[in-house]
């Protein structure tokens, strides 16, 4: 159904927006932000999509991130979704912060409960890429890039490497690598996955980057050494596939928050550019 | 007495932290931010001084405006102090978003009801450029600015003008140009200084550069055409006055938000550095 406009702020040059739509993935409403540089009418601008993290709304980024300076720079569309269904009411999908809404994992849930709704995958891949952000942003389909924070950079990168002929170009602020092994990572699957935990590999980013035969991809990965999530996160397992592509820089002093994210956000805009501009 | 570290997030070449200290002006526990970039000791900065809007506490700017990104840049320490007294409870403080907490309007109240707490004038001007931000931060007491948004604008030019020993250069976003003159500043003065409007015009910017005769400033001033409180803000009456060294930028389609604010920053920061660095 056609996306409906909530707000639109004038934002360096180009206007941040956001909008909700009734999904036909997650059978509810959703509501995503787009920021969209300024543009000739029947101009397709490249396109990055930002999935978010733990607790966070389509809003935490926009607010905090600072990222539309270098959109409005590059001339790069910004679509960022919300982390989970939230127009829905299920038992238990409040009860904590690590599951449920806000706490989407960015999987399409298979157990009986959840699978009605929370299939982000999905909703990410074809509804809100394929049909709902062309409706309402000027997006070149050839040229398009994913990225995100922690749950989010975790979904960015098995997202991307799942889909490479949809997303050229992929990075993460403190991914979460190796979910399977973690408790935030084994609560999410097996309450969204059950457990069969053959199931679980393909949205473990160390697991598909063991076995990634696609095109040659450069990953840039920031990862904060005061992070206080460094358990859940795992750089290290990521790191040691640096051979597939992913560069691993770590940060000195950064934490997990927006203060760390906004501080390599030109960073990331570079890396994002330099490859969708020469497509 | 001495300030407290309530946070401390490392961002860009330096870290965003948050103090919390007793107020021997405003007689409660007054909370600030405070951004210093990577120093040598012993050396001291150029610093400015943000004021914000109503409703604002010392949060909405470390987290919205991107600001840290050219006080790194410029190497300038940032002090941005809450918007009123929140330690201390007086019946009607809480009762409109336009007076009383979060709307201290930078005034020393006279009216007995306020004066004892509602001092944000002396606040900054004395206790925290003098005394607390020196404590915690490397303050070139020689080179210091001030800017701010809205309620805060209106700070900042008044304060500025004011006391043009302490604060080299000034700027604003938005700021309230004319408050004896519009319903916002009515209601702020009469309420915290009485009937007797002649007392109004010592914090009114434009009424004082009507008589200005200090050293010679340039004072940035950007505006948002699509402002939705153009009203409130009268930035023609301070345009009026550019032959005393204001000018007064309209920016086209932009609003009264940080979206605006944001898109801004950087030039506020190259103008309050090219005056502070000069000294």
């Amino acid at each position: 159904m056609a996306a409906t406009l909530v707000s639109s702020n004038r934002s360096f040059r180009g206007r941040q927006s956001v909008y909700k739509h009734a999904s036909a993935t997650t059978k509810c409403e959703m509501t995503f932000g787009v920021y969209i540089p300024d543009h000739q009418p029947e101009e397709k601008l490249p396109t990055l999509f930002y999935l978010s993290g733990l607790t966070c709304t389509h809003a935490n980024f926009m607010e905090k991130s600072g990222f539309q300076q270098f959109a409005s720079k590059h001339r790069i569309v910004v679509v960022h979704p919300d982390t989970s269904p939230r127009g829905v009411d299920i038992e238990g999908d409040s009860d904590s912060w690590d599951f449920g809404k806000g706490a989407g994992f960015y999987v399409n849930a298979t157990v009986e409960k959840w699978a009605q709704n929370y299939r982000m995958y999905d909703y990410i891949v074809k509804e809100l890429l394929e049909e709902v952000a062309p409706s309402v942003a000027p997006i070149d389909a050839a040229r398009v890039g994913i990225f995100g924070h922690s749950m989010g950079g975790h979904g960015a990168l098995t997202i991307g490497l799942k889909n490479s002929s949809k997303f050229q170009s992929i990075s993460a602020f403190a991914p979460i690598c190796n979910p399977i092994t973690v408790p935030w990572g084994q609560k999410a699957l097996s309450g969204y996955l059950g457990e069969d935990q053959s199931t679980w590999l393909d949205y473990d980013a160390s697991e598909l980057l063991k076995k990634y035969t696609g095109p040659k991809r450069e990953i840039l990965v920031d990862q904060g050494e005061a992070d206080n999530f460094l358990g859940q996160l795992k750089p290290d397992t990521l790191k040691a596939t640096e051979n597939a592509g992913v560069t691993v820089r770590m940060q000195k002093e950064f934490d997990h928050s927006y203060y760390f994210i906004a501080s390599f956000m030109e960073d990331h805009f570079e890396h994002h550019a330099k490859i969708l501009k020469a497509i």
